[in-house]
């Protein structure tokens, strides 16, 4: 199985990105439950044939869709590592317990917080961002929220946000019980960053009419474009409004350990609370989002309970002063730190820092080919390693949408689409370490090649005098694609000559 | 490294259950964050050094601290392959999304729920019972309280949950806004099941003072002591006032999978969610816990979000009619049931269950060990697979303190505390799967031992004259203990003759 994987990890640029799933795979998996034992090499060969050829493809570095890391080798093994030792990192005093606070530690450092800064493994920044608006909502109406609950307080919390902020802090708000209507959307300049003075006016309006400004989500890298909001001056207005300043830092907080990059992060140090995935640039296997609070006794005030059960005690097993489950929602935790532990100390975060540097550079390469090709147009200024772009054409938005399904299908290279100023781009996310000029250039080639393809079908459909197009989304249409095959995309270092962005 | 992990789970009985962590271990842990990169082989040595000896214990037969599971090597290499796939089943169409849905409809057929019903894997059932208290409070209130947020609505919810509930509960309420004062705990009968005539009139009394009573939480496996509240009971009580039945089965509802515990359960199959882990009597590797609701529709209302980023295609990569990131508070998540998907084919849920019937049966023996030794005292009825006793003696409390820490200590056995009625009680959770007789028996022996021990160090300080009682949890006191070493625990089939319970 170690073999397997190896053989996978090592060999993937001879599979495709992304093949959709054949019915008869699909249905596979609508066998009843298993009540009799099967052997294990069996199931893993079902494993092989069912599960592996049909993943996602992030670990693929034409994987640019969705803003997904790459994994390793090393976060595989320590995975493993961590599995097998079961640990659970709700509390109790065993070394997994100080592995985590280490990474507590190495993640103050990276940010510039102080020692009194407490954090957590989560699942994903989305949790990590929940987190975080509990413990603002809590500060804000005061602990004893927690028991009376947000109806019986007569302050009404409004948050604020840029519109290009990600969807869960909305989605934060309404699990928390304030409700996604209390997030102002607050409007961006050209870059996607979110507008100052609009900031300060929807703070001072809400004021005039009742009700109780309390929080300003900071956006480290926008889902969309890589866009980061100017933290230095909301670290500055929140200090003056008194409001809990938060950076939702999904992907764009470990540009910190770029040197380059980390200016652009200027004023995170002052975040009260700061939000971010190990699993997306930090290249650590899924799942390993994170959440540091500046004020650990605020931290703790929002999640701590007391229960029989969960007794701490001065010594033996069940002793340690600080339980992780004080902090968070969660009292069942697996190792997640173990593999961001292997990962930090195996590749070291200079190394970490230039692959993140790196990926960004191959996204002003992809700009410069963009440029450079009249068929094609960049939609937004390339922040960081995100590019969104389309194909020139009539009915654009239909015509790149299905030139990104013909890549994804085609295997070479799996982009996503997103909209930008209401138009259809093609959005690039180029995350993973293992990507490199050549996918850059295969996606630029590919994309045209659809594109070129796709016009001509429409073109002779319309000299055939056909009065009805087909529905861009019907089965059929996929035949009617420039036809290529994922071996094609070729190998860094291949016949394609490119320069490192 | 994986064979390290092999030795170590075939060998584990020639290790404490768990030790703790010498200073200088952990100081190690405060070296200072890696910038340069070191050796995996000098890492895993780290790792085989200073985590591994001083890890929580759960996967060793005399771990019997808390409600753990034991973990299996399937596990363990099932995660290392869904870490080397690196999946994130946030949504999109690939297989590893399938293998969730297959879950969902396994888990729809242990518990006899419709195909109506959805599921999600979470963190545990922390996680799980929030979500459920969520949907129920969105259902209670119309879906819009999600924008309106709880204090826009004049109604006030009120749930109800057994005394011996547990306190992710009442956490629920407080993260998701209602306020854990708005959860009644309703007094329990002898065998710590809720009291349901003090249900209803809490119901009843509640109606009365305008306030909404809008859902019941049953518990399926107390923390304490693994009481099963009368679901069925509890089901036509929710039917009759229209409440949302939640069931909180964190350990206890698989005991759906041994035919002659399943009819305890009876009335699991009409509750509107239930929250359980795979980790705990599942024996799959942390983390795994997990949700199902009855209305999916109810289910998706609670928790889908548009965004662009996220927007479903009909076809390619972006394709799938369902999200799993549309059904709880996650984006980012692992592949959690690629472990359990292994667990299930390669055991069989036949032997699941007969595993899950023969640690309540190891449960019956040590109450029956118990029953037999004058010097021991059972403090609650034995339900499952849990065992509440103490040493009797004077100041008891203090002495099965005392006892616990020592156990602990001497890497024999680790069982935790709790307080029945008042009372501090040693608490044996039997959850692993390698539990045998031979440690019930080392556990009885050594608590004599250990009892014996410290009651004999106070009759000798009281015939010298010492005044002053040293404080129970100083350092020094180990000194006092019997001195016992974990290798006489004993391995199952030695010389110590047992009966299978």
């Amino acid at each position: 199985m170690l073999d397997d994987m190896f053989d996978y990890l090592e060999n993937i640029r001879d599979r495709p990105v992304w093949q959709p799933m054949p019915g008869k795979v699909r249905a596979r998996f609508c066998e009843d439950i298993p009540r009799s034992p099967t052997d294990l090499s069996a199931v893993h060969e079902e494993f092989l044939q069912d599960v592996l050829p049909f993943a996602a493809g992030n670990v693929h570095p034409g994987f640019m869709g969705w803003v997904h890391g790459g994994g390793t080798p090393v976060g595989m093994l320590a995975e493993m590592l961590a599995s097998g030792l079961n640990a659970n990192l709700g509390g109790r005093d065993h070394a997994p317990v100080e592995v985590e606070r280490q990474i507590t530690r190495w993640v103050r450092a990276i940010f510039g917080f102080p020692e009194t800064a407490t954090g957590l493994f989560v699942t994903g920044t989305s949790m990590a961002n929940l987190i975080a608006v509990i413990i603002a909502r809590d500060v804000a109406l005061g602990f004893d929220v927690r028991n009376r609950g947000v109806a019986a307080e007569k302050k009404r919390l409004t948050a604020y946000a840029s519109s290009a902020a990600h969807g869960t802090i909305a989605k934060a708000m309404d699990l928390c019980g304030l409700g996604s209507d209390a997030l102002r959307l607050i409007p961006t300049d050209s870059r996607q960053r979110m507008n100052m003075y609009a900031l300060e006016a929807a703070i001072h309006e809400d004021r005039e009419a009742g009700r109780t400004p309390f929080l300003v989500v900071g956006t480290a890298g926008t889902v969309d474009i890589g866009a980061i909001d100017d933290l230095a001056r909301i670290a500055e207005l929140c200090g003056r409004h008194e409001l809990w300043f938060h950076v939702d830092g999904a992907y764009g907080a470990l540009a910190q350990l770029a040197p380059e990059l980390a200016p652009r992060l200027g004023g995170i140090e002052r975040a009260d609370s700061l939000a971010f995935d190990f699993h997306k640039w930090g290249q650590v296997p899924y799942d390993a989002g994170y959440i540091l609070v500046r004020d650990g006794q605020l931290h703790r005030n929002a999640f701590a309970t007391a229960a029989a059960y969960l007794r701490h005690a001065k010594r033996g097993l069940a002793a340690g002063a600080e339980w992780p489950c004080d902090f968070g929602p969660d009292l069942s935790r697996g190792f997640r730190a173990l593999k961001v532990w292997f990962t930090l100390k195996v590749y070291g975060t200079d190394a970490l820092g230039a692959m993140i540097g790196r990926t960004c550079g191959l996204a002003r390469y992809l700009e410069s080919r963009i440029a450079e090709t009249p068929e094609l147009e960049l939609l937004a200024p390339v922040e960081l390693n995100i590019v969104c772009f389309r194909y020139r054409g009539e009915d654009s938005d239909r015509l790149n949408e299905q030139i990104v399904v013909a890549l994804q299908d085609s295997g070479i290279a799996a982009p996503s689409t997103t909209r930008i100023g209401g138009r259809l781009a093609i959005r690039a996310a180029i995350v993973n370490h293992r990507t490199s000029c050549a996918e850059i250039d295969a996606l630029v080639e590919h994309t045209l090649c659809q594109g070129r393809a796709l016009e001509a079908r429409v073109m002779e459909r319309a000299a055939a005098g056909a009065t009805e197009l087909s529905s861009p989304n019907a089965p059929g249409d996929s035949h009617a694609y420039c036809r290529i095959s994922h071996t094609m995309a070729g190998e860094p270092g291949g016949s394609t000559t490119v320069a490192a962005g």
